[in-house]
């Protein structure tokens, strides 16, 4: 790690894919609960915050707290309660650089502020992202039929997604990645919506889980043109992570190569360089780091080197995938600087790339890809 | 790799899996059989020497014995034999700086020291671990039924685990980390039982490789509350390692993570980083990365700061894997210290912790986090 | 990176797997088709000469061509396309200090040079490899039956192998490398292809994509003593990159280790780990790091290092797998040098080897495998 490049330091950055952040003040349980993908503190082992994100925490929060680098947990928990939410979403949200936020506001919608409030936190601006199967669970709770899902799923979606700029598939946390290519035919959405119907009035609760249809869901989505993201890879506990190897979805991406819309693929750890490949192989992928670069701490910019090996500079987005705590913002933030910043400083040093390309590639992956993919420039 | 920090230089270590030395001498074909996991040297190749564990041999063992760094292969065998095999156990026994060694004696027992040889030998305590799928053999050898093997079988590994610290899992080699979540039934335990028992009767070797047994082994195993160790990843070629990604046993360590009992993945290399997000979700699993650390010599600390990125510090464990060389465990530990030292210093370099809680940190990793998980301090 | 080492950038190589050039003159996006394994310009991302083998070939391959460092994309072809295909060829193949070139002619061998072409053109000695499934597609062309393939293959590739050095399986790109150890039988061979001839009868392409034929064209060829080499992992689009670990081989390796007979595994990122593991462990095991070396640029030498963390130096070949563009050739090895460079630099540095070892081991990568395992020497 090295002094930041004087342009990646001033990047202006998209964070194409993100969550709102807790409005309120959390103790310490509930700031170890939000700060890794752990559910809680385990009483067999020690703090999270002996990790490397708890580190980071430490070194690169506390200064924005106005408190010495390192500064012990417990005081830097109090500062946080002293200072209250707001003010600390406010400073973290503002220290990132950061002029458009991407929110998926699919998970706990309830706890976590709206995507107008972030934009006013944050003196920056903020869209939304539509989490495709949030939208199947309201059409199934509204009150939808086998036969009339597709339709009541496809009316819903249009209405959700009219002033959003992307959607996002959590495939991988229900059924794995392994998605067939083939597009389902209206027979095979409706039993699989009456399997599902089924399910629910016995008393199942409303949880999408079924490959035909979320599938269906994502070339729903595509015929929207607009963006699909997808979790891929390093996730909570929740997460059967050997289905959610990206590779597992070459078939759809070889079937949807043709239709001209842009597929992302988030976080994708322990399996970025898969989705790197990926990206360099089909014209439609694009690839982050997310939710990675914070919790690898010190070691982020050698993951995002590793991500850099084959994806091209033109296919790389930025994002932090932070949720609930302030604070991972402004870590995902720095840090995804800081391993841009370090591998264009090894390069430079080695003569490897001239300058103006350095500042030319670095503005790809901080937001002009961003821009062009999710047209922001447009709205 | 730079100069080993001091309190890592100095920090003592449990080592909570290896095995035992071989007490006799070893000439150069049977030093290359025991330096890595191939069986023997490849007419095709060239000597096992050749390797990264090979040169470490020359460069970190050599001078134990009073050679210079680097002594070429012939000289350094002549010099060990010329000390004789006890005086150069005792020598790279002692060279680790090792309070604590946790014996798994379920490989070839008969070849190696025993647990009070090994005790003495480096002047050091020495606790065991059990084999479950030993244990299980040793039941079907003494003669059991299909119906009362479940009942045999606890009661000897009882009888075993009465002054063991921890217990150990071999599926990975017989039928692969797939294992159910589910605890099997009686029944079921008896028909797997019954299914054995009839191919040996059929004249196959006693040799456990059935899932449902695996897991009958593991859940009888948890029930005694000692830590439960599960070989992962690599090894030697019996193994199919495409069947050994730690990720496979996700759902017996989401089945499991209610019963308090720690669960250990050994080794895991090349999947370490999938261990170490295991570490991190589950509350009761733990990681190490022996077997790869004297293997991967020079490199040994690039593949401990990968395995760092996610694992909590309150769950990394330390060990070698070291097997009949006494080389292996002194290269294990040295490496070991190497590849903490590189990372903490690094850290410190970019003020990414401080040194206290650096301190701290490798202290839990070093021997606090095995002395409470062993309960090594009540015995 | 740093300074070559001098023994390192003499080192006279064997490209063990590698295509012909391209003749002709190439527009920029025939360049760029053939720049990575993307089978074209994405009209959503950017140019792929924004990835690291553009920067590469703008760094390393513009001085050779005249033109300063980093010349920019226009100038750099416009400046190709002044000298002519011819003379690039010659300058970037004369530039590798490569002494022998084994050709795999298998694919496209209309568009590229001749295996004589070759070596006229590089000034250097240049080798055939034989693509099994090629031979099998002739034979199906050419006229054969179901009971006579076997025979008819055999013959052919007697035939075509009389002059081979090797031979080469894309089972990779057909149906994976989840091949089965056991040898087909003549019976199964024959319904195999029985299946094969009807679906061409029925008007389908002649496209080998048959686990049962694969294998049998795989232990035909290991019948002639011939190193066989398998694609392994990174590939084009059309791979299934899920089903090219190496480690679905195991079985496979693992019958045919008593034959005697090298298994060389190509290219095998981003399961390289996997595929020393494999050479480690068994005898007749070979491995490379070809078509990642170029395709990751700067970044080659990290992802060197870690191939050589289990892998034999007996067990090691250099190829750069390049294929049309000459730059590729020059790219492969000018950073496989590097990287190896790099790798015995900082073990040089640490003292983790001595001189002498490091030139040796070097040799070995270099040439000396290569020239057993192929049997070069005798040619």
């Amino acid at each position: 790690m090295t002094e930041l490049l004087p342009f990646v330091a001033e990047l202006p950055l998209v964070d194409h894919h993100c969550h709102g952040v807790v409005g309120r003040g959390v103790d310490r349980a509930g700031f170890e609960r939000m700060l890794t993908e752990a559910d809680t503190v385990s009483p067999l082992g020690t703090s999270l915050f002996d990790s490397l994100v708890g580190l980071a925490v430490r070194e690169r929060c506390a200064p924005v707290l106005g408190l010495p680098k390192h500064a012990p947990v417990a005081d830097y928990l109090d500062r946080r309660a002293e200072l209250g939410a707001e003010e600390v979403n406010r400073r973290f949200l503002r220290a990132t650089g950061t002029t458009d936020f991407l929110l998926d506001g699919g998970f706990l919608p309830d706890s976590l502020t709206s995507t107008g409030e972030f934009a006013a936190l944050a003196g920056a601006r903020a869209h939304d992202v539509v989490r495709l199967e949030q939208v199947a669970e309201d059409v199934v709770r509204a009150g939808t039929t086998a036969a009339g899902f597709a339709a009541d799923f496809g009316a819903e979606l249009g209405k959700r997604a009219a002033n959003a700029v992307g959607l996002k598939s959590i495939a991988a946390y229900r059924v794995g990645l392994e998605l067939s290519g083939e597009r389902p035919s209206g027979a095979e959405v409706a039993e699989a919506a009456g399997r599902w119907l089924a399910r629910v009035d016995g008393g199942a609760p409303v949880r999408l889980a079924d490959e035909v249809l979320h599938r269906h869901l994502v070339f729903t989505g595509l015929d929207l043109g607009l963006p699909v993201q997808f979790h891929v890879g390093y996730g909570d506990s929740d997460v059967d992570l050997h289905r959610c190897d990206p590779l597992l979805l070459t078939g759809l991406l070889r079937a949807t190569r043709g239709h001209g819309v842009p597929i992302l693929l988030l976080h994708n750890y322990p399996f970025h360089r898969n989705a790197a490949y990926l990206a360099q192989v089909f014209e439609h992928v694009f690839v982050d780091a997310g939710l990675i670069t914070h919790n690898a701490g010190f070691r982020a910019p050698a993951v995002l080197a590793e991500v850099l090996e084959l994806v091209p500079f033109g296919k790389l987005l930025f994002s932090t995938d932070a949720f609930g705590l302030a604070e991972l913002y402004h870590l995902g933030t720095a840090l995804f600087r800081q391993g841009l910043s370090d591998f264009l400083r090894g390069a430079l040093a080695a003569d490897a790339l001239s300058e103006v390309d350095a500042v030319r590639l670095a503005r790809l992956a901080g937001h002009e890809n961003a821009a062009r993919i999710y047209r922001l420039e447009s709205r």
